[in-house]
């Protein structure tokens, strides 16, 4: 597939801010020819520089063992359009619907030496590192990651910043509640307004 | 202080929805006669039942040796209308600024035989017990808390769920993106939309 016409890099010391406001994510992952996606409402920012994410990851999915392998993921960050996909790749299991990608329309793409595929329709990827740390993950299913490289899609998010007001409704990014229902990310508010 | 009018118990095993969709949240704590307030905008669901949350506290804060203090701390999720006071207490310290909270018009009550105070204005609250790990506090400024209350504002969540479209836009929450910079909660999205 081919790399997002939108796509620009996103310097290390702004990564934080993709995940500052607290979207729902698309977790995907690769090891040994087998690659994976799944959503996950609890993925976190965790330092500045250098950049540091959270994200839990149940042992009962298919990505925890692609992760665990390859020592390696990417937060994607879905934007509204792609609502449906996200609770699709959120139900069903590649261990019981190993073509869930394809059932669900989900469509990768590679780009620069980055092993694990990006997800196309996202507007904010964060190509992460897992830094070992056995007691969290077997304790709390909790994973750290250092955040290697990042990319966002320069309609919303440029000079460090989101600007969802300055492009259509389906490039905002979503936050998930529960039972299929999410809120879009809404109106600016500055704190003297 | 008096308690909110609005304010009403939630099940433990939906507390984890206060947090799901990535709110900015201001943590509360007391120890020792002494309290404070101040905002994260890195504070995440953990797990479900019984509820976890992660929180990152900062070793400059003076928060953090209330919490590492009492072992205890509330998360409170402001309202739009708190964004002046959740920037204030964000940006001043209590080493710095001691009557930090009377500075930016921050008002507490209490609640049950929660020890910490919970902030007026906010629209849910998750108190919590800190689970010590030793090493994510001190490599990672990384604290775990084990829910052992919850409250909403009935007005915009109530039987387990979220609904700040039957409410005026001040009580929806805030994301926080930077320099004094929100996005409220937005638009509903259910995936079949």
């Amino acid at each position: 597939m081919t790399t997002p016409a939108h796509l620009t890099p996103v310097p290390l010391e702004r990564a934080y801010r993709l995940l500052n406001h607290g979207p729902t994510v698309l977790v995907s992952s690769a090891h040994q020819g087998r690659h994976n996606v799944m959503a996950a409402a609890w993925a976190c920012p965790l330092d500045y520089a250098p950049p540091k994410v959270t994200v839990v990851i149940d042992k009962a999915t298919y990505t925890r063992a692609l992760v665990e392998g390859s020592g390696r993921f990417v937060l994607n960050v879905p934007a509204r359009a792609l609502a449906a996909q996200t609770v699709g790749v959120g139900s069903d299991s590649a261990r019981d619907v190993p073509d869930k990608l394809h059932k669900h329309g989900v469509q990768t793409f590679a780009v620069d030496a980055t092993p694990v595929p990006l997800v196309q329709g996202c507007v904010a990827w964060l190509a992460c590192t897992v830094i070992p740390e056995p007691h969290n993950q077997q304790a709390y299913d909790l994973f750290i990651g250092e955040v290697t490289a990042a990319w966002a899609d320069e309609r919303v998010f440029s000079a460090g910043r989101w600007h969802f007001e300055d492009a259509p409704d389906e490039l905002r990014t979503l936050h998930y509640v529960a039972g299929g229902q999410f809120y879009a990310t809404g109106a600016s508010v500055r704190a003297g307004d």
